[in-house]
């Protein structure tokens, strides 16, 4: 018989991606350029040059096997030395081969380091606001994903929750700094004052808790914001990287779980991240893309557009009256909605043709997510279309 | 805590790999050409030129967004589509998009079938000889996986062995065939009875007991060799593709899963396929290498050379008096070791750097593997030193 819980899943359609149909269908009807669809947290900027030259080089000069064949489960070493070499020489920590674990994305990254810490019926702890696949990436593992209300002051750690609700069950805590859906970056204060929890309640409970720090955004940080390095403030952190949004290129599946050198039994943990995979089919990223992306590890696409559009958005919400945090980093912004249901805001923006996205679908209702990875001369366009829904509705 | 099962699984070390790192450690003191390495199964001829050539054209010419962009997470719908209607096409089963649900390869493939159909505490049944890693992707799912004691006449299915296995916990059996590591197509009468069996198995149970076809060999087949396509004789069938062997990519992690479109509920189940990568962070095939392969869904490599180095092999081996049914296609042979246990055999091998691999990894002990991808040239000289092994030590 076919799993029912898979079945049921079915039905649970993902807002966002209903939101994104919505778009398109109503881009069909008044043309693209007409809809303001900030829904979906898909990169708009080129990959860099270098590696679609890169690519190209590797195809026209490389050997078939050695190009295509089977990489190593742990990843190709070059490419595991060349990652460890290139975060121990920008954040200081002595990274080595043997703590890189090469995965496809960040969501192959996630999926090893749940299962290398958290079993059935054992917890994570995760703040609101998060991203909601974090539900499914953890439940379907057996442990519970439970969820720290927001701090929606400022979206840093809500900590008087964390520590109520951190106890002998937990395995992990897994943060997303720089956050979506709310752009903020946590701050060295907020890292130190985890860190300082963590090792509390590791002591107490006689269990290490791991901190899993899930961060495709790193890359993305605005001017005159300082993003701390995560690993740097707690030796049992385990990092989920991905190059998605970095690189720009989310549908090439390439990421790496680096464990803190740090670490009790760091030196396994990327071993035992290789047996995980047999379990769940994962069995290493693309070779040639691992070989490409390793070419170009310390570039990134041109990020530049993002800040552009996060200042236009952040100057014309607060203008319009919007509560709302100023995002430190990532292509994301998470206003206060102008009514108390978030779902009802975001149903009427829709007859602007204005496509946001309620903050219930990341653990905070009220307010409300836009993925500004869209192009400038568009987020302009949509200004007035903003102003025209605020006026006419909430005026 | 580390969770200790993917712990104490770093202590298992596959003999495959550890005969195939003793390969590169004796040929770094002989030269690799004197070593006979007989242990992996990975493609010694290169990429078809059309699939390089396709990658560098889509490098060329796409926009970056569309070309590396998130893929759907059933796959790109455009590649999805060819891959249903070449399969119609070869194979005569009206085979749909919503029939195909694109993979990581053949583990990603199987990942997703095994969650399909069985839970914890169900059955999933296999025959040996057989495919080692059936064992940590069946059993880290929470089902068992149990094995068919092999017909070692034909290394067809032995039905008395299937007959006394098959019971209410059955969820689905899995079959390989060409066959790694026989190198043996099961004909239209093992097919045939397996699909009567199954389906009175199924009403007698009360139950579909589903048919998994893992089929990353169906493309190597020799002369004179029928391959029945297994789906067509039984319906419940869940095919699972990868390119690795037939277009020699393994390294670019590129497969499907096929529901038979004549399947009970065939329509959800790649759907559902999307909703079990969740929680594996599966997340789809890179987006490039999708595109890529569906220019050449009806190309291979050139794979000639696996059917004359198994000619060699055959006419040798059963000229010095092994037992040894002829493969019908793949690149592997499995002859009847000269002494009972083929662990013993396989080291004397060793001392004539002919490196075998012994049955009891497969589930047959007694046998041994050769897989053949690798230059004909290098087997032709292997040849010598099979026959002075056999000589000196069984002469």
């Amino acid at each position: 018989m076919l799993v029912q819980k898979y079945k049921d899943m079915l039905s649970g359609k993902s807002v966002i991606r209903q939101l994104s149909e919505f778009a398109s269908a109503r881009g069909r009807q008044i043309g693209y350029e007409n809809v303001f669809d900030y829904s979906l947290g898909n990169p708009s900027v080129p990959v860099p040059r270098d590696f679609t030259d890169g690519m190209i080089e590797l195809l026209s000069t490389r050997e078939s096997g050695e190009l295509h064949g089977y990489s190593p489960s742990l990843g190709i070493d070059s490419v595991r030395e060349a990652v460890a070499a290139s975060l121990e020489k920008r954040f200081g920590l002595p990274y080595r081969k043997e703590h890189i674990f090469m995965a496809s994305g960040a969501a192959g990254a996630l999926a090893h380091a749940f299962r290398l810490v958290a079993q059935a019926g054992e917890e994570i702890l995760t703040f609101a606001p998060f991203f909601p696949e974090y539900h499914p990436y953890v439940d379907l593992t057996g442990a519970v994903l439970k969820v720290v209300p927001a701090d929606t002051e400022s979206f840093q750690i809500n900590f008087e929750g964390l520590e109520e609700m951190l106890t002998e069950k937990t395995a992990a805590v897994l943060i997303n700094t720089p956050n979506n859906p709310s752009g903020v970056v946590y701050s060295a204060d907020t890292l130190e004052g985890l860190a300082r929890l963590l090792r509390e309640r590791s002591q107490q409970y006689g269990h290490d808790i791991y901190l899993i720090s899930d961060e495709p955004y790193r890359e993305i940080v605005f001017e005159g914001v300082e993003a701390p390095f995560v690993s740097a403030f707690y030796e049992n952190t385990i990092m989920c990287y991905s190059f998605s949004k970095s690189l720009s290129l989310p549908g090439e599946r390439i990421g790496y779980v680096a464990v803190n050198p740090y670490c009790r039994d760091g030196k396994d943990m990327a071993a035992m991240c290789g047996q995980i995979s047999r379990g769940i089919g994962h069995n290493c990223p693309p070779s040639i893309i691992q070989l490409a992306v390793a070419r170009v590890l310390e570039q990134t696409a041109d990020l530049g557009v993002y800040e552009t559009n996060m200042k236009l958005l952040y100057r014309e919400l607060t203008g319009l009256g919007f509560t709302c945090v100023k995002p430190g980093g990532t292509f994301y912004i998470f206003p206060k909605a102008l009514e108390e249901d978030a779902k009802i805001f975001c149903q009427k923006a829709l007859e602007y043709d204005l496509v946001l996205v309620p903050g219930d679908t990341f653990g905070a209702p009220g307010y409300f997510r836009m993925a500004y990875c869209i192009d400038t001369e568009k987020v302009e366009r949509s200004l007035g279309a903003l102003r025209r829904f605020v006026k006419e509705q909430y005026g």
